[in-house]
């Protein structure tokens, strides 16, 4: 079966999010009044896997090797 | 009330995603099979609004004019 990870990979709240301040500074110059942003990457991988389960490992798998720095930021998977 | 816009911005599905390809391959390379990745921004906006409908619309022109390239990519939004 093929199994859809959704995974957010963010900065973690403690540290400031350079990127975000931009944004932010950009969004109140055209007048679209927001209190906070936060940038990060948003990662779907297809995974065919015999259940929701091993499709959850496989996912964490690969955010621990690869697709998130642990020292800098946090990561939420969701599986459908 | 102080509201929180989840953005996922990704490209398009029609367009080929090089840097999904070169993460594909690296995670190939770790030993971790995954049949395809794409790779996007999430995005969490901090929004002051008087209602949820209210937040969305705010979250809604902020990507139009600012977070999301319309010709290469489409965004979801979701308000908490």
């Amino acid at each position: 079966m093929t199994f859809t990870a959704h995974i957010n990979v963010m900065p973690l709240k403690e540290l400031l999010d350079p990127q975000g301040k931009t944004v932010l500074g950009g969004l109140k110059n055209l007048g679209i009044q927001v209190q906070d942003v936060r940038i990060g990457k948003h990662i779907t991988l297809q995974i065919d896997a015999a259940s929701k389960e091993d499709a959850a490992k496989i996912a964490e798998t690969a955010c621990q090797k690869l697709l998130a720095n642990q020292v800098m930021e946090y990561f939420e998977i969701t599986i459908q």
